[in-house]
């Protein structure tokens, strides 16, 4: 029923009537029913930026405008195959969303738990769905109540800690791998770490089933004003202004925040910060390479600038989320 | 250089190494140097309405969330190949999206004509691609004005009247074909014509070509404020309330409007109506089956909903639009 059964080619896995994440069917677990929206198989492009080439996959062309759809594709195809009657998350924005679609779909009820200041579009959009929201004075407070008040017949699928979310996300790699751009190094946001667990486990698959030779280097980033996984790696952050750009990665405590750094470290990866006006320069620079990220995916190229002979030659960047979710941020951060 | 070079199977135009509309290289002009940001390859769904299988294409599910992404893809690879510093297109919103997008895509100059009062979120996105925003008094003058204005070394690309445009557009056809679902009615929104124009031409190439012995009848939606097509094959409407939710097919005079009629009812299919209310009831269906569509792609749902027997049995319905760029509207279609 997992999906560490291994494989040794990608045939083995690939059911070619499938598209998207279902594609790789045989490594996913609960296949069988897939609640699918038409998540995955994200187009991957090359830019170029002051000279660097760089592969940009864009994960936020997906039906609810963010990377979050390949993981709560599996999760909620496992509710639907365990017959639940409600599931319930905890999320600031984008997994509030995609589990709500992905629940409105299956035709099970969702509960999101949010912080009370999570953008008002991203809540609406959860309501739009026929979510119930539950506002919560804090990220934190969304995330114990979530767990806390589960009713019996309710399932927690909880991004951060759902085991199957990683199954979904891990097809990014595949992905890569079968597009020929396996880099040397991903660099990527990261608040609850779904995308560096997911992308990790799927290199490792495909390390072990001797696919490829080596694992990319893993890169995280972080705003400057929540900063956990960086705090971790590199001590307490002093002095600094606070992001409020990167709305969708403030996690003040990410629950597996030590798999987390452990994955990042044993790829020889690292974690950057970035500040709000070098969020903003690349949100610009997005744009005007016609790419409609949200700010908070910004921060991976503001830290790739800053970063880059670091980083290395060959290196893929998640585009994660769509811009187009939450203008009202996007106009300050052009204005800023 | 024009794609009516005719073939016989999709095996001769299909470029196997390309995903999106591009994997029909071999039918589209000017495909050696694509400016892609992925479009195309929309997931196909089936859903149930009331006892009814329909198929739903999501088409929202594009770089710039909306079906005119083909259209503008192929539209500006053509600008990009004759090497213009300027592209002139005039637009509502999500056609002016999409022109901006891929322009900056191309690193060509854009300047995109819209009436003042199409929706602050839409401007906003052509203004953060770097597209110079022309405001008009009306729809009307937007066409006028980005015709005569038009300077040396400038391109019009006015996604009403660009061939290459549909070039775009009918590559949905040819991905309804490949995945097996060649349809006895599609169902979709009509303002400009754009898709209704191109879907024709893609299963007219399949009919020529063999692959598909009859045509698809093609059913056009537009709201009852603003519906010449309709009014062309039936007579003026009246005494109805004025629809304000399908903002995106509020286009009084279409320049094709002789040949989108014509389209139509060579196909036996027709035009339908629909009302604010309709359109609301339509939206939530949508959005509780998970599906972020914006209020103007709800219409060809609701027209649907009136008129299925007329339709028959194995239907495709494009959606066209995101939801998630204008939740304002989106809101308001809710709460009403």
């Amino acid at each position: 029923m997992t999906a560490d059964r291994g494989f040794k080619s990608l045939d083995e896995v690939v059911h070619k009537g499938r598209a998207g994440i279902w594609r790789y069917s045989g490594a996913i677990p609960f296949a069988a029913n897939p609640v699918t929206l038409g998540e995955g198989g994200t187009p991957l492009i090359k830019a170029e930026f002051e000279g660097t080439e760089l592969f940009l996959k864009l994960e936020y062309i997906s039906p609810t405008g963010a990377f979050k759809d390949r993981g709560a594709s599996v999760s909620m195809t496992r509710a639907a195959a365990l017959g639940v009657s409600r599931v319930v998350e905890d999320s600031t924005g984008n997994a509030g969303i995609a589990a709500s679609a992905y629940a409105a779909r299956a035709g099970i009820k969702a509960k999101i738990y949010v912080p009370a200041d999570a953008p008002t579009s991203k809540k609406g959009l959860m309501v739009a769905c026929g979510s119930e929201v539950v506002e919560c004075s804090s990220r934190g407070e969304a995330a114990a109540r979530a767990v806390s008040e589960l009713k019996e017949g309710e399932l927690y699928v909880g991004h951060a800690w759902d085991p199957f979310y990683l199954e979904g996300m891990k097809t990014a790699a595949f992905e890569l791998f079968e597009s020929g751009v396996v880099p040397d190094a991903v660099i990527t946001p990261v608040a609850s770490g779904t995308l560096i667990l997911g992308l990790h486990k799927g290199f490792r698959e495909l390390l072990d089933a001797g696919l490829i030779n080596e694992m990319p280097r893993i890169y995280g980033v972080q705003g400057d004003s929540c900063a956990p996984i960086y705090e971790d790696m590199h001590g307490k952050i002093v002095g600094c202004v606070g992001s409020s750009l990167a709305d969708g990665l403030r996690i003040a405590d990410p629950p597996r925040r030590g798999e987390i750094v452990d994955a990042i470290g044993s790829t020889g990866g690292d974690v950057f910060i970035v500040s709000d006006p070098e969020i903003a320069i690349s949100l610009r620079w997005l744009h005007r390479m016609g790419i409609m990220a949200e700010p908070t995916s910004a921060t991976a190229l503001a830290a790739f600038m800053k970063n880059r002979r670091e980083i290395g030659k060959v290196a893929v960047m998640p585009i994660t989320g769509a811009g187009i979710k939450n203008l009202g941020d996007l106009m300050k951060a052009l204005i800023s």
